[in-house]
């Protein structure tokens, strides 16, 4: 399937260290960057490595109809991976994924950034529309 | 951080259009795959398109203490994308990734595959191993 994918390697995260080790807050970042981006969560898992008193950065993804994004964190390096594919299926998503990955990027404040844009998939034969209002 | 990521497409997937379609399959695939390859999920999500009785595909996420694995699927089509990522921050979890990879590969049986290979990251000044007892 048509896509994009969007990938980082965020380098000297100039960012409040709590965002790289909290994962409440990662996770409330991301989600509510990807909602307020136009995409569409569908559902998200994150974990905090660590603990509590003494936590040693987080992972996670936020699972979209329009496919995902992952993030991970080390803290201790202040360095960030950042992973954000739609697919285009049955619109462009394009649009809603730079912004988003704009608004994370720009939360993270890297001093250096590494990206790589990958075209997803191949044309192929027109196919059904997914059904169930939540494809994308 | 130094790392893995594995990307592919399947197309003319010709394994059972159950395991494309239903989620719960798909879930336990990923989820056992990872776990008997030597990778270590910490937590995942899936969604299932569609309803029960008209299922219209899948797609989720394995978050993994390496990084994730991450799986979408076109039933319609018969197209499956796959994402595996692992960061060989502390271990080189490459052999474990490919292990992985090619499981899954062979349990859809893709008429075609596109694979894509990249290496996540750039060597950076050396930090302290993150705690917990999870990462990677």
């Amino acid at each position: 399937m048509p896509g994009l994918h969007l990938i980082a390697e965020l380098h000297g995260c100039r960012c409040s260290l709590h965002l790289l080790n909290n994962v409440a807050l990662l996770q409330d970042l991301c989600l509510a960057t990807c909602s307020t981006s136009g995409l569409t969560p569908v559902g998200l898992l994150f974990h905090q490595f660590g603990s509590a008193a003494a936590p040693a950065g987080a992972t996670g993804a936020v699972v979209l109809a329009e496919s995902h994004l992952a993030v991970h964190t080390w803290p201790e390096a202040r360095a960030v991976t950042l992973d954000l594919y739609v697919c285009n299926f049955s619109q462009d998503n394009s649009a809603a994924a730079r912004l988003a990955w704009q608004c994370l990027v720009d939360a993270f404040a890297p001093h250096r950034v590494v990206v790589r844009e990958l075209q997803r998939g191949l044309p192929g034969p027109p196919v059904a529309r997914r059904t169930g209002g939540e494809s994308d």
